[in-house]
């Protein structure tokens, strides 16, 4: 609960408890201080892969650490590097407001035809067309958690329906099991949902082929949990927005680029301006937790000695 | 109250009362009954403007006219073709859902750089970079009519602050004359009025000077409301998103289609899918009042028969 801690805003070091001794590390070689008293390692966030594997090799090199703290969701990549008795967190919820926002940036892009007025624009075409709308549709949101959630609010107003869909069936959500008998009905899927075995390549061919023309389909969760493939046979028949991909970042000579009716967006939902504020807030409200002894949020995998209590 | 009625779609023909004669013209060349008998007219909505002029000059051609029922907004270009004794009904309220969500589309594309991205993917270019947020921004509605009301209500979710601005002040809601005054604080102004000699011109270049660098202009009203000359010469400090322009249609050597930070969508807010139920139910409503003698809605210039009793 003591020790040093490594953040990456002045922010979080400047409203850190004075108990606890605070640094700043946003990256590149490591601290002047050095590793040997690190207790909490805040990875700092980067809104690409660039220079993340050095930041998480630096894990190894602390002996006195009992907690990373992750400011992404995702949190698999980084398991076999945390050392069996060191705390894991994540930024779960963190990302919520940029992720859904993009979400809804994304369905009404789509809908509304933004990409051709882009190009439109760039050739001086005045040239209008006839434009789906959102309002009426029914939007089924695959992965309710706080993603999900945070869709589903943002697209109430739009005189849309929401059909949710979650591992397990709860009231007022479906289950996964029932994926196929809703698919035909739906409009719109919005997948938000994080990569497991479960939902790996959770719509594939059978799905995509149930359905409807024209319908749209929207990743803002991992781009393997929707066959790239799969969507490459629909042909357009089913369009896509995607934030995600699979592979990732997408080959320049990959087909999904020019796929008809595929809109691409390069992983940038999450890590939007609304993602900063609300991660500052939550690190200070954890060093405060840290230094109080108190538990952690977000906590995905705890030390072997809390687990063991 | 009886006579015949020229309605553009089948749904409202079939769903008349049966007192009234009902016939079907969806534009071209006058319906086979002739024009003699016609004492509604619902002049066919077209969601671009080719072959209005034609669709209006029927008017002159209605000896038996008692109302003329337009389903577009605006309504001062016909005012000159309408004869004093009859009644103008407009399509008030009927776009309010397509153009509200075209206006959060825009806003949206502008926040995250979708038109950015639609050049990048017919470049196959993978080049992720951070993003802005709607969420935490300000936001001012300029025109807080049923269209206005309808933008406020999908921006609430996103974790915006709204500010809205009437021609009146009224309870919380600022009158245009605080327009200045407020310009310095908003992040996003979004201009949703009709052109009247009030709004013409009423973002020239003073009032764009008052916004933050990078603040962004959305018009899904009028072209004119914002003066394109002014836009053009804050080069990108201040960015906008537009589906209405001036000069409309824009000429394919316009400056605007490439000034910095502008985004066009060629006047197609109002008129996506979302119109046409709302339209075909508020028709099916009205032809049930004039059968009834009922008072019409949306009347925007009673014939002068009624204007005198």
């Amino acid at each position: 609960m003591g020790g040093r801690a490594l953040v990456q805003w002045e922010q979080n070091r400047d409203n850190a408890p004075d108990s606890l001794a605070v640094d700043l590390y946003p990256g590149g070689p490591a601290p002047a201080g050095g590793l040997d008293e690190v207790t909490f390692y805040q990875v700092p966030y980067a809104p690409s892969t660039q220079g993340v594997d050095e930041r998480l090799d630096m894990i190894a090199r602390m002996p006195s650490l009992e907690v990373v703290q992750l400011l992404s969701a995702g949190y698999e990549h980084v398991l076999p590097l945390v050392p069996d008795h060191v705390t894991l967190c994540n930024g779960r919820g963190l990302h919520d407001a940029s992720t859904a926002e993009h979400a809804l940036a994304l369905i009404l892009a789509a809908q509304r035809d933004l990409p051709r007025w882009a190009v439109a624009q760039k050739e001086h075409r005045w040239d209008p067309a006839p434009l789906r709308s959102l309002a009426d549709r029914r939007v089924m949101i695959v992965g309710y958690g706080s993603i999900g959630r945070a869709v589903e609010s943002r697209l109430r107003p739009f005189e849309t329906e929401v059909v949710r869909v979650a591992s397990r069936a709860r009231p007022d959500v479906h289950g996964i099991d029932e994926l196929h008998a809703l698919l035909p009905d739906a409009d719109v899927v919005v997948l938000a949902t994080p990569l497991t075995e479960a939902t790996r390549g959770l719509l594939g061919a059978p799905e995509l082929a149930l359905l409807r023309d024209d319908a749209l389909v929207v990743n803002v969760g991992r781009g393997p949990v929707l066959e790239t493939r799969a969507l490459l046979a629909e042909n357009g028949r089913v369009r896509a927005a995607l934030d995600v991909t699979d592979p990732e970042p997408l080959p320049g000579d990959h087909p999904l680029w020019s796929a008809s009716g595929v809109f691409i967006t390069p992983h940038v939902a999450g890590g939007a301006a609304a993602f900063y504020p609300r991660a500052r807030a939550f690190m200070d409200a954890q060093l405060a937790r840290w230094a109080a002894g108190e538990e952690l949020a977000n906590v995905v995998r705890p030390g072997a000695a809390r687990r063991g209590r």
